[in-house]
């Protein structure tokens, strides 16, 4: 398995490259004319449990927008499914799971499942994809934090607080416990079978990392992502975008994660000091700033790439591209990393 | 006019005191029976708009919670209002303008009002509220940052991203400081009012700085807020909460505000390391907190009193209380910062 382009792969080990390689979170997804014909006719979970159709929406942006790294087309909620709730994803309302768990009672309805019982049209999926891309780019598995899938487990919906998954937390520390110590084994257990199935490196989203207060991310979140990475540490490196946790930067550069993924609202400075000077970083191109005028779009992702460097950097938006943006847009930005002069920087 | 407690207005000038004031952002408003008894009978503008509603429900935490200082009961989007854009609040729904600014022919419909002619109901109430607080704590003024308020004039409701509010001052940068402009003027000459009518102090909400990049944040809401604190400084102090703009505290500190709010996502020793040694600080329990068990809360709000110390701070949530907590539990929060032991601190 010799990649043509393994820019990330060696941004992520910490070598020294050429160039920053460049991926865009949600580069799969619904700002392409070529997904949204897809998605027309296909269910989202259909989209996800079809082996062909998530293939070809996976290479969708490699092939249009020229990135330097596949990332799997499915969603962290597959994993609570896996579990045994019931999850509805409908488009533009956003995902919904009719039974949360809210009493202990209701762990009588979940299960660490057997991954390839549940999952495997993942697994089915990504050794299409890898087929299919023929070595020319790394390819991103990816789940979600257990403290985001309880949120969701609990909450049930999504929300700008999850306040009733912090109570359940506040209230119940010891069911919590339990039920992120589940979310944890299913994910090592499901990043592994991706990882065998054929994924180069695996994207731990902390999506609601950022609601914690720091001490409580460290109760709630960190030791479970702590114990991710520790299990698959030496079949492949884990990126760790907890969005919004920046004051948590300084621990979770030390869960042995080979990067850590930043949103928009820190600066690259700022991440460095917090993160320390070994692990690389990836981020964080404010994603409503590619609604900009590209000549805008073109000064800030070089802003961007000159206040990072070159070394241990992998440049991406700093959340999900936003389904509003013009392709050319998207472009713009990535042409900008591969063709920028990197010999100017230090 | 002398306050029988005045810890708040103490706080503000970083005078020693006895022990730290304490108040909650949203004090009055919808976990209170008292309010929701008000609430049924009458819209929202019409609680906003009668200044003997106004004033009850201003003052019922003061007689329920016994705060330490009391905040008018208003909204931030009666100044779009006032200049000119149609806001209408439906409970449970969020505010909706049926008709945003999106280019330059919007600019049209909207003015720097005069505010005796606009919002003379918000004097009204203010000059009630104070007779009938008698001098028992000061009163608090507020408005919304000109960032937050062109958030909610261009995007016309609430988002998660705003990102259409983005995307207008990155592609119209001149507009979009035309009326950021147009905002910051109306909001001296209302908070200029307010307090010629007798609020004590003024407390502005940023509640969407957080949304922008640190670079962003300094260009499209930073230079209108320090506009804002300089133009009433000599009149009364400021107390600036930019929910998440954790980066900018470094800068928010140079405006000359009396005190800077925070979310509780930052912890004390970072807060005073980015604003410095000399401002007053105030926050930053979790909302959510409140929803756990009464010796949960007491635990917490010591550890919270601890890591601040007694001078230069505030005690406050991190942002405004959640619908569904207990009265009990505000009161537990809010007894706890009243009965501490100061003599411990430092």
């Amino acid at each position: 398995m010799n990649l043509k382009n393994d820019l990330l792969l060696k941004a992520l080990r910490g070598e020294d490259i050429e160039r920053v390689p460049v991926w865009m979170m949600r580069q799969a997804g619904r700002y392409l004319p070529e997904y949204i014909k897809i998605r027309e006719k296909y269910s989202f979970f259909e989209r996800c449990q079809t082996p062909e159709l998530a293939a070809e929406i996976t290479i969708q942006p490699i092939d249009i927008i020229g990135v330097d790294a596949a990332i799997l087309f499915s969603d962290i909620l597959v994993v609570p499914q896996a579990m045994g709730l019931e999850v509805q994803l409908i488009e533009s309302k956003g995902p919904y799971l009719p039974n949360p768990i809210k009493t202990k009672k209701d762990f009588e309805r979940i299960r660490v499942p057997e991954i390839d019982e549940t999952l495997f049209y993942v697994m089915d999926a990504i050794k299409l994809i890898k087929e299919r891309l023929d070595n020319r780019v790394p390819l991103i598995g990816f789940a979600g934090a257990p403290w985001t899938i309880l949120c969701y487990m609990v909450q049930g919906k999504g929300s700008k607080t999850f306040d009733e998954a912090k109570a359940f937390c506040y209230q119940e520390p010891v069911l919590a416990n339990q039920l992120l110590q589940m979310i944890t084994d299913t994910t090592i257990a499901y990043l592994k079978a991706q990882i065998e199935a054929g994924v180069d490196t695996v994207q731990i989203f902390d999506s609601w990392g950022g609601l914690l207060s720091k001490a409580d991310f460290e109760l709630f979140s960190l030791p479970y992502i702590e114990q991710i990475v520790t299990a698959i540490k030496s079949k492949a490196p884990t990126i760790v975008f907890a969005k919004g946790a920046w004051s948590s930067l300084d621990t979770l550069s030390k869960t042995g994660a080979a990067a850590l993924g930043l949103d928009w609202c820190i600066t690259a400075p700022m991440a460095r000091q917090f993160a320390g000077s070994n692990i690389t970083l990836q981020g964080n191109f404010d994603p409503a700033k590619l609604l900009s005028p590209i000549p805008t779009i073109v000064k800030e992702t070089e802003t961007m790439l000159k206040a990072f460097g070159k070394r241990n950097y992998i440049a991406n938006l700093g959340h999900g591209i936003l389904p509003n943006v013009p392709v050319d847009h998207a472009k713009a930005f990535v042409n900008t990393v591969k063709n920028f002069d990197y010999s100017k920087l230090a």
